[in-house]
């Protein structure tokens, strides 16, 4: 079913091996129920690490920003990033402060983004980024014009070295833990929407459209 | 009321400077509603990004882990680092694509992680860092012991130089873009908490406790 990918030597999951998953059917199921990655980049020895929005289109991912902005400026120069997605999922409440953890699903994807020049494939990206973040919504707004493009810089970056690593299930104790004397068990934790609330300046007679009303992303277990 | 910080050329917040928040009590809040960073820091000039739980103390952020993992291992010799800190908020919904935007608050901490050697620190470090996630539940659990307390390596950061961006509020359109036929707002999104559920090695006549129960991290919009 899933292709397995084989680990590199920088994404191979160091410790706690059995919480890696190599198939690329895995990895992308967690970056298409994410929207909000991490960046990081390298200026002069220094990392930084920078939130952002993101889309995939088959085996790449694509972020977005200001033409001006300093993580993008740098990206642009084609220079190594790191992109990571994480979804939470829960607090793991063992018995021993040691054990315990969170129930999580993340992907790491290491390598090079480039910018995308081509006008084509540029906005093809926009698109799948806003439809990837609230699908239904492209459709509904004014479409970039040829100045926003111009101020807008998407970069590519391809999913080839890359790793997750999920948690989840109930705390695992050390065995003669078990009889001690405490609640153990997992605190479920999900992104919620709230319901829309309208722009003051919308005219209030503009209804909610249904892909916002019905947008959720996640049901809590 | 709260202390100014200057930013150094390195955390201005170069894009959007309106949306800059440098003192410190603003920066504290952020840090003090979320428990998981995201972790940056470089191997052979490639950035690594990895989400793990913080906690802070004063004017320190502390993170722990394995010994043995990737990430500790390289803050274990001083290198630099980033961690960066995100609450999502909301999806905004302009009227032009362009303008859609997300509401949130973040933190960038740059400097120089150290390991904690001091056992006493190290150990009121794990407390914090517990205490943060949910307080409460450090009292009621087993203690580290010696053997666990080696195989953990905490890692101290001072937040010296660092910079907090915020965006709330309702979209911003172009005037112009005012009158285009479409829904406008924000969809509110906030990591909410489920009911706790048991263990299944849990004695089911163990009551969950109070702080469990009552655990909510921030109520939507």
């Amino acid at each position: 079913m899933s292709e397995t990918h084989a680990p590199t030597a920088r994404t191979r999951v160091v410790r706690e091996a059995h919480r890696g998953v190599y198939e690329r059917t895995a990895a992308y199921e967690i970056l298409d129920e994410g929207f909000i990655c991490h960046v990081g980049f390298v200026v002069e020895g220094q990392p930084f690490v920078i939130p952002t929005a993101y889309g995939r289109s088959g085996d790449n991912l694509y972020i977005h920003g200001s033409a001006a902005s300093r993580m993008l400026r740098n990206l642009d120069k084609g220079v190594a990033v790191c992109i990571t997605v994480t979804l939470l999922d829960g607090l793991v409440l063992a018995r021993s402060i040691f054990n315990h953890s969170m129930n999580y699903r993340s992907v790491v994807v290491l390598g090079t983004a480039v910018a995308v020049l081509d006008a084509k494939e540029k906005l093809e990206a926009l698109r799948l980024l806003s439809q990837h973040i609230l699908p239904g919504r492209w459709a509904e707004s004014r479409q970039p014009n040829e100045k926003e493009l111009k101020q807008t810089l998407v970069m590519r970056l391809p999913i080839e070295e890359f790793s997750a690593k999920v948690r989840q299930g109930p705390p695992i104790d050390d065995e003669e833990d078990y009889s001690f004397p405490t609640w153990a068990g997992v605190i479920p934790l999900a992104m919620v929407p709230g319901a829309p609330i309208n722009d003051p300046r919308l005219d209030p007679k503009t209804p909610v459209p249904a892909y916002a009303q019905a947008y959720s992303r996640k049901k809590l277990g």
